[in-house]
Parts: structure tokens; sequence; C-alpha cells
């Protein structure tokens, strides 16, 4: 457990970058940008839902897929007030208000650091407890009994369906439940890109354990999800583990670590791994009348199981990955190409999270030139996003992945080239699919064909 | 277009065998069911999950990943009030409400057939306009600059983008953006399972051409779209096509098409294609002040184009899935094994949406068996969801999938029964991934592996 202090000293305005890149290449735009915008709500373009997509199969493939111990889970965003009233969220999720008797802004007065208002220096007022949960009104009447609430957090469609699991599932402890979904938080504050949003997605997995076990548990999981960050190439150095204080605990918690990671505006949070102790059945089994109760085969005990909570956000892992993946380094192959040194921005991002994992490039339009390269990307297609581009001129061309050129005519073999170290392999097309597949699976090959496109981004 | 009579008369009560199958195998529960459920709100069970991301995943496929012509986008649910304004929603989009001036109950005054209460014969109010938007307050106040609506369509999100694609992609017409997302219509009719639920997903996807072209891309993707179905499995005669009278065409639309499903209640609309023509753009270029206007490069115009609109309900589509494999059929193993007739429950899920495709069994569980089949298990677990089971009697077990008996261990083979026809097969272990990809991928192979796993009901 390490510090809340940078381990390097980021270069300056690495997060403006960040969004400018994510805005110019159509990974992430404001929402509803030609209406100015909506605060702290984006949409993914066509890059970004792809790069989205990839984190999300991602965690679900070493969450679910690969695991005995495991079940999926996708529950609604509106649910019953009830819920929110036995998790606690509706008396305690909220943050401290106060406003400007002045200019009316209205601040969190946790986060103010002087007695008047930052904006104006008005007086503010008494602060008040705001709710954070975003209300609405189901069915035709807007009255009290109507109100449902945008969910706060994935977890809780869990909780309310551990038995209707059970029951079709026939699982044993400990096993985990998993979901991903959209959650909504009215946050006073928001900001820092992606990090902190109105609407936001969450991975949530609840593992249900046996009294008992919950603390050798709790470590099991803060080591598996910290594995996760660094299987998918985030760098060592830019992670680290953070327990918090006695002060800081939620009060469903025994105990709880966030997973932080260097962002451009320093260490924040990633993924909090709680141990929520028996809190969330025995609220629900109380306010619900309903038990909740595992029964053990081997010992005939009925009890309450205790959860382990790894709880992640998409948006904080797709900005974390861009991130770790961003970089202007010195272009290898352009004093080969002009003479001259250039700088590249480059994403290197891991290959199972790359939106496209190879491009096709003939090197120019003759027919047949297209027509076998035509041929290798409609058949690369099939199992991945594979970009074809016979617009750029030879020169960038040659920059990217598979090419096809004369000779391919000849020998049918193209040319790969790797996003990274810029290496090049002339290989048979009938071994291109198997050589790309064995690479995009992890595997230790000398020199790489291609695990990514290669964003290269002009420097004006 | 046929007319809207069923093709064949469904036994009765096959809406009520469909729920009560997706409650008890973990299909679909009733959302916060703890709490008495809420209204038209439907959790996705362990099954259901795998069910509905392999039916988007395979219209993902279909849609982005295999065309030259599209790209992905994932817009927020949360947007800029003055989108609404400008797609006409804000004040169209209603329903005629009235009420009873003695119960009080509500009703959609275009569905009653007569003019008094149906519940208590009272009274009924004068119809009004209710609109179908669920609204929330964003920031800390509840006034009306604060409204922001739940999208009622995620079309929206894509029309407010459509500049943000050109400038970043670079696509030329024609071109289709798609997209896969939650939507929220406060209807005051809900019902019929999940087939018209308040909370739902919706799969859109907008296709820009050239104003004059639309008639035959209208007339391409209404064909596209049927066949996907078909693909997928579902019945030719349970499909047909509907066009919309003049009078039922909504103010956007220059023409429009249902696909229509025989559901157990009859047939209703799965997915709607829609020639919107340039009204979207039209009016979010009005509204904005934002010149949404392609330039075609050849004959140097600027022109707003035209768009063809495909937009399906992935919730409807799961309902039509689950539909039509459902089957009650003699059980082809059963007079073997008991000397009796058995009539069993199938589902017949197509091997692309099918949640396990297949299902590893070791034939008791001795030590050396139990070996084997974990290999297989793990084996075939790295690309498809796999189930594995010890735990059945040999008889049911028999009936399923991968199995591994004692002469596995001499011969290293192992028996593959097909899930539909029973028929087996007893193929290498070494050769089991490639004979399951190859059936899983379409091809034909005479003795079937399995496609999915055999969901045995007992007839109590």
């Amino acid at each position: 457990m390490t510090e809340q202090t940078p381990a390097k000293v980021l270069p300056e305005g690495r997060m403006e970058k960040i969004v400018s890149l994510c805005r110019r290449r159509g990974f992430i735009f404001p929402s509803s940008e030609i209406y100015g915008g909506l605060s702290s709500c984006w949409d993914y373009g066509p890059l970004g839902v792809e790069l989205k997509r990839n984190v999300k199969e991602a965690w679900w493939q070493a969450m679910v897929r690969e695991r005995d111990d495991m079940v999926g889970l996708d529950t609604s965003i509106l649910m019953h007030p009830q819920v929110w009233a036995a998790s606690g969220h509706l008396a305690g999720f909220t943050d401290p208000l106060v406003e400007c008797k002045n200019c009316h802004l209205r601040w969190r007065s946790d986060e103010l650091k002087e007695d008047r208002c930052p904006s104006c220096g008005g007086e503010l007022t008494e602060s008040r407890q705001f709710n954070l949960m975003f209300k609405t009104f189901m069915g035709p009447v807007e009255e009290d009994a109507s109100v449902v609430y945008l969910r706060p957090e994935t977890a809780q469609g869990i909780f309310v369906n551990f038995q209707n699991v059970l029951n079709t599932t026939r699982k044993k402890l400990p096993f985990g439940i998993a979901q991903i979904g959209k959650a909504f938080r009215n946050e006073i504050t928001t900001g820092n890109f992606i990090f902190r949003s109105r609407e936001f997605e969450q991975m949530e997995m609840e593992f249900f354990v046996k009294p008992g076990t919950d603390g050798e548990w709790f470590k099991y999981w803060l080591e598996q999800r910290l594995n996760w960050y660094l299987k998918l190439g985030i760098k060592k150095e830019h992670l680290h583990l953070r327990e918090h204080t006695q002060k800081e605990l939620a009060h469903y918690a025994r105990s709880c670590s966030d997973i932080e990671y260097l962002f451009p505006m320093g260490w924040a949070e990633l993924e909090g791994v709680a141990n929520r102790g028996d809190f969330d059945l025995t609220q629900h089994a109380k306010s619900s009348g309903k038990g909740l109760e595992y029964f053990d085969d081997e010992t005939k005990e009925h009890f309450l199981p205790c959860v382990i909570e790894p709880s992640a956000g998409v948006d904080r892992s797709v900005l974390a990955v861009l991130c770790d993946a961003y970089a202007e380094e010195p272009d290898p192959s352009a004093p080969l190409r002009t003479g001259k040194e250039e700088i590249r921005v480059v994403l290197h991002l891991h290959p199972a999270l790359a939106p496209f994992k190879v491009a096709v490039l003939p090197l120019s339009r003759r027919e047949n030139l297209v027509k076998v390269a035509k041929e290798v990307y409609t058949d690369l297609r099939q199992g991945w996003m594979v970009s074809y581009d016979d617009a750029q001129s030879i020169g960038r061309r040659y920059r990217r992945c598979v090419t096809v050129d004369f000779q391919s005519l000849e020998d049918k073999q193209v040319t790969v080239r790797d996003r990274d170290s810029m290496n090049q392999i002339r290989i048979p097309i009938a071994e291109l699919k198997n050589t790309l597949a064995a690479k995009l699976a992890g595997e230790d090959i000398l020199v790489l064909p291609p695990g990514g496109k290669v964003w290269k981004e002009e420097r004006t």
C-alpha cells in the first residue's frame, strides 16, 4: 500500500492531448455536442465504441466465461424504490451542498477550502445533504407514489436476485454474480473527461462466500483484479493499491482497497474492492421479508453469505487504457523514408483492446492488386475488426500492417509490419490468419505481426 | 405484404409456458422481484444474459463488423433537451390518456372500446396528451431549467453525431451508423412479457444515402433485415412484412414497413424499417444552427442525405428467438432408455445464440475420467460458453453433448451427441475443437455434433 503521490511527474497538458486525440480520431465526443454539449455526458465514437466493447468483453471473458464459480446477470436500471431504502442509498447516498446567497452557484461544502463562495466571494447557506440519485416518475402521474430512481450502482440488482440465481443455477458457495451496465449519479462536481461523469458504466461482481473466509477471498480478488489490468498491458508503475482508512470506509464495508491508476491529474480510483460482509443481504432480507439465507448441504447450516465486491468503472478503464497507450516517440521509419527525424503519436493498445486488429493495404489501386488485397481483407474480417485503406500515400501506407504489393501476385506472400517496432516480415497469405491469431492471443513471436492499427498523428 | 392474421393457431397458454420456463431456468426474472416486482421491468438471469449478449453480438457482427459501409456508435442515455424539441418528441411523442373519475385508474383512450371505465364502469375524464418520455433533473435543483429526459430511442444520438462521424471517419455516402443501447418509454399500457416494457434495449442503424436513391435502399434494408432473422433460425412462416398505411405513418417517415413475428399473442412488430427522408438532419440543422450537410466530392454538391432506419428491439428479438425455439416433442431416446414414450421440452436455439454451446460430461466421477473431462472442458472453454456437469444420473447425462467414458481413456475419443437429432458420433478428442467450430459456424456436417445444451424439462 503506497502513498497517494505520483510515481513520476507526468508531462503537463497530457489530459488535454488525450481529450483532443479522442475528439479528433472519433474515440469520444461530448454528448449532444451540436447543442453545446450536456454537462459531463459523453458519446463513444466509431473507434471508442470498439475500444469500450473490447474492455467489457475482456472483463466478461475473465470474470464469467473462464470461471466455474461465476454466472452473469443483466438487471434493469429502473428498480423498485424499496431497494434503495434497504440499501441505505435513499437516506445516505448524499453529498453536503451549500449555495451562494449572492450568485446562487452551488458547491460541495466538503470540497471548499474557504467559507465564502469561490466564484464571487458571497456568503454561503448552511450545508444540506443532497441525494445523488436521479429520480423520475413511472406511470402517468408525477406524485410521490410514482417516484423511481435510476440506479446509482449495478450491485443492488445482483443482491435482490441472489435467491433467483441460487434457485436456477444451484451454485454452491463460494460463487460470484457478475454484471455490466449503466449507472447514474447526479454528481455536484464532475470532471476530468470521462473519469467522473453523471452517466457511466460499471463492471461489478459480487462474490458470495462463507462467513469467516471473507478475509482471504478479499485478498484473492484484490490480486486477481490488479492482475487483470496488468494483463491488458497497463504499466505496473502506473498502478497501486490504496487501503481505505477506518474513517473513509463506507458504512457497509468491513474493509476496502482501491486499485488506483496514475491518471494525468494524479492517482485516482480505477476500481474498488470491498468486503461488504453480509450487510446487503441482511438489509434486503429484513426489508423484503424474504428468506435470503444459503443452505449448506454439508454442514446443514442456514446462513447469510459474506460478499466480496470488485467494482470497476468501464469509462475509467477506457481512460486508463488510453492514457497508458498514448506515446509521442521518434518514428523509427522516418529517417529511412525522409532522411529526417520525426515524432509520431502512437496508441500502443493491447491487441485484445485495439479497435482495429490489423489494416490491409494494397500498394496501389491497380485492379489485380486490389483484388488480392480485398480477398485478404474479407478473409481476415470474419474474425476481427480489420481496416482496409487504399487512399493514402505509399509512404504512410507502409507504416501500417499487411501490405499487398506486386510481388504478392507472384509469390502469394504479403508484408506484415508491426505497429510498435515497425519490424516487418514477409509471410505466405495462407499463413496470415494463424500468425495473426497467435499474436492476438498473446503468443510470443519473435518478429511480430501487428497488434493494432497505427494512429499516425500530424504534429501541427 | 400479408394480412395481420395468424399463419396458424398457436397452442393456448404458450406465452405462460415460456414465461414460466424463463423464470425457472434463469433466463428472465421480474425486476426487483423480492419487493413484488417493478411494473414491466425485467432482469436477465444467467442464461438470459448470455442469450441477449449473443443476439446483440450477432447484430453487431452482421451490421458493423462484416460491412465496409458501416461504423458503430455508443451515445449517452441522457441528452440535451433541445434534441427532443428538434426531433419532435417533446411536442408529439404522446399517447391520449383518460382517467376514471370514480376509481382513478388511467387508460389509453385510443385503446378503449367503450366510453366508461373498463374496470369499474365509472365516468372518464376528457382525453389529454401524455408525453411518454421519462424526465429527471440534472444538477442539484429540481426546476424546469434542469429537466433532462431519458432517451425514448437511440436514433437521435446518431443524428446529432452525424458530422462528428463524417469528420473523423471520412466515410462517403452511402454509409450507416449503428448503435445498441437502452431506451425508456413511460408506456401507459405495457405487457406481453418482455414485448412491451418501460425500459428496453434497441438495435438501431441510420443509413445515410443520396436523395433519390432512398427508395431502393429502403427495399435493400428491408430484405437484409428479414434475412438476418431467417439466418438466426427464425421460421419463415413466423415472419412477415407489413407495410404501414398512409394514416399510420409517423410524421417523419416517407414509408415504413414492420417485420412482424407471430408471437403467442399474435402478429406483432419485431423491427420497423423506415424511410425517414431528411427529416431529422433538417430539424437538427435548423434547431442547432450547425451545418449538417454532406459534401459530394464528385458532383461538388452540398445536400442533406436521406436516411433509412432499421430499428429492432433486443428484447423482442430475444422473445421471438425463445418462442421460435420452444418445442414440446417426443424424446427420441426415451423408448431406448425406459421402454416408454416421453415428451421433452427443448429450446432449439441457433448455435450462434445458444447460451451454452456444448456440455462436457464425464460418465462417472472416477478420478481418471474427471481428469480427461476437465481437460476437454478447459480447452473448449477458451472459445465458447461450455457447461461441465458431473452431477446427474447417467441416463440424463447421455442426452447431452460431449461424453467422456472409460473407453475415452484408451482410444482418446469422446462421444458427441446432437441436442436436436440425438444422433451421436465418436470422434478423437484432438478433432473435437475443429468439429465444433465448423458446426457452430453453420457448416453442414452429416452427423451433427451439438449446437447447444439440452434443456430437459420435467413434465409435472
